[in-house]
């Protein structure tokens, strides 16, 4: 077998076999194959698309290109959750608990990943003590004791995704669904998921502009979980302003909090409650969604949900009088409220720019060795549709740093959308694709 | 300027500026783009196409990239000619001293390169003492003095192109008419070409299979030539059988001599003559085609022409005397005849497949370190369109290993197409680009 004809055979329209997607996805990740072959095969896959059993095959040849995590220690299904990024998506943090609240197991490796705040783990370390530092034994045990725990990514997982995706981001050749669907689902399946819930997010935060394409995104991944044998759930929501009200690594602790309390923003906890439903649904602890809703608010409620993030918070070693207290999480020098100068509706929210404002504060890493400042951000006082006056506080910057706090004040400013007249429709979940 | 933003560019099918393609072309060649993101912009192009104006700037970004060879002392306008490849194809032999007889001179920079039989190079080596080892001086003096020299290629020689060339080569993008056009527009023009015929061939032993293409092919050439100031001429001729009857180094040497004496094949003759006269118009000699043509005519008739190429011959070292007896030239050890089993007309020698079997019995070169054998190869006696009876003598192989020998009979059998019934039609000229 060529490589030199693998390319040819896309580039003229043609279907590759699994042998052709297994050739190239294992020579790629030996080396054996160069990357300008990779990335002239990439660049026709662009042009002339994969089909579904094309794209469960690369799925599954970058599973196999590396180390796959051998769950079946662990009871129960295990239902993993994945969203394709956004700005001010605390659903990870809420969602653990409350799932494992419902004697779900939750088995959850996490990285400290680049955006605009910290992923998950960065944010767990507001708890002083915390630690993802498991060893698999350990990290199983959690899981079985506990039904949640969480660890740092370990073992080679999906290389060839990670090889593919380096290449893919230097030569214009991301945005393809096949490529984009299969690199997401071959890391789900690759840390042992039993079945998973996607969020697809859409709008002007998101990597998914139009809800067209979100949908298509949406379906590639439900039909690739289906070709493996992973029931795949997708709900597209919308992300065309910040989820939540606040944009930074304590912020979100705080926000997750609250909406286990039962008190977070309202369109963090719709969220939460639709994902964990498919979530409690697919790990057959529930007949219906309606009844998996049902569960989930009532372990809001009764406290349940909450008791079982101190559980799990202690569990691995993090102080949880924390989260009786979580304003103490916020401790930025500076609070400078950012203050309308219009009346109005609100009609739209930069997402992906406010994103940004939150990293220039210092929430996120652009580079692997940045460090990050917990307790800087934005916290959203007004939202779309909201109605405003000259004067109204619109949000909060937090910041220890008084310079970048005022040209926070300003971007954020520029970056709300005031109107006279009619006010804006908001739609926060768009479609559900269960297959 | 990011190579990244130009390879997006032209995915999504927007039009290059010549500061884009020279910042490609410019950091290819230095190494500061990588062959991966270079082989994702080819695959680009080949789906999206460049224009005229793009592939002219393409052509010079490639002529500018090494060394342009400076002619200007040599008196008149110097016309190059360009086979697109084929077999049995002695033209460059033929028309260089037919054309040098008239007075324009013919400063042949060439290589060995790969084949099916070797360059003009090679073949010129059966005459004993001849040698192209001139310097740049010698070369230009005797083209001054004797109208025609040929050197080896010496300097860098648009280096962008080799380099490009060996990515198309392994990453399936070597078939874009642009890529190919400006491959070689960017050679003769870096050769110091004043004007430009090709040859473009089409059929079966050609690279352009059917006439639609090779007049795509001729046009966008002839337009690079408009647009960088050469004045190009593209003639389409026919290469679904071999050209000549001779295949081979020795064989087409003596097939070139009796075509510049008046008794070569016909076919062979008459496109020399119209290559011919579109290069006597361009260097400005006749004023048609038809005036060029009696002049080339005139000057095989009168001997000039087979003069000019003893006088060429010796002029750089070689014995002449073997033009008077070419014949001497063919000392293979075996000349075994193909005799046909089958009567009826021929309709078709696969001229490729001939090619290859030149090659195998040791006329060509497979790699750049391969030695060849100058007096092997295949005489053809019956073309297509002939009438043939079993028995009869098809082609003679020349062969200097008998079991080779007797390989090729069996293998040039297979590849002559003979059928009862109505005779085909042949065409060797199918059109004449000039604008």
């Amino acid at each position: 077998m060529r490589m030199y004809d693998i390319i040819q055979k896309k580039r003229n329209g043609n279907e590759l076999t699994k042998e052709e997607i297994d050739f190239f996805v294992n020579g790629y990740t030996d080396g054996t194959i160069p990357d300008y072959q990779v990335s002239a095969l990439l660049m026709a896959i662009y042009f002339q698309k994969m089909n579904k059993r094309e794209t469960a095959d690369l799925t599954m040849a970058m599973v196999n290109s590396g180390d796959i995590l051998d769950l079946n220690a662990i009871e129960g299904i295990k239902v993993d959750k994945h969203s394709t990024g956004g700005v001010g998506d605390t659903t990870t943090m809420v969602l653990g608990p409350l799932v494992a609240s419902l004697g779900i197991p939750v088995a959850k490796m996490s990285g400290r990943g680049l955006g605009h705040t910290g992923g998950t783990i960065d944010k767990l370390e507001s708890f002083p003590g915390f630690s993802m530092d498991l060893s698999k034994d350990k990290f199983i045990e959690n899981v079985n004791k506990h039904k949640i725990a969480l660890a740092a990514q370990t073992g080679n997982l999906a290389p060839a995704d990670k090889k593919l995706y380096a290449l893919r981001d230097v030569t214009a050749t991301v945005d393809n669904v096949s490529l984009i669907a299969s690199s997401i689902m071959s890391k789900k399946i690759a840390a042992g998921a039993d079945a998973i819930v996607l969020d697809v997010k859409v709008g002007e935060g998101a990597f998914m502009k139009d809800i067209e394409s979100a949908r298509y995104l949406a379906k590639e991944m439900v039909e690739i979980g289906k070709n493996v044998g992973r029931k795949t759930v997708a709900i597209i929501s919308d992300m065309d302003e910040p989820l939540g009200y606040g944009i930074g690594n304590a912020l979100e602790v705080k926000e997750a909090i609250d909406t286990l309390k039962g008190n977070g923003p309202k369109d963090l906890e719709e969220l939460c409650l639709t994902l964990g439903s498919y979530m409690v649904v697919l790990a057959g602890k529930a007949n219906t969604v309606d009844e998996a809703k049902e569960l989930l608010i009532k372990n809001i409620e009764n406290g349940k949900a909450l008791d079982k993030f101190k559980e799990f918070v202690e569990a691995q070693g993090g102080d949880s009088l924390l989260i009786d207290n979580p304003e103490k999480l916020l401790d930025a020098k500076y609070i400078i409220p950012v203050v309308s100068k219009k009346e109005g509706y609100i009609n739209k929210i930069h997402a992906e720019k406010v994103g940004l404002i939150a990293m220039e504060l210092g929430a996120g890493r652009a580079t692997k060795e940045a460090t990050i400042d917990l307790s800087v951000g934005i916290v959203l006082h007004k939202k779309k549709g909201d109605y405003v006056r000259s004067g109204d506080i619109l949000a909060e910057i937090y910041s220890n740093d008084k310079l970048k706090g005022d040209k926070a004040v300003e971007d954020l400013l520029n970056n709300y959308e005031i109107q006279q007249g009619e006010n804006v429709s908001k739609t926060l979940i768009y479609d559900v694709i269960t297959e």
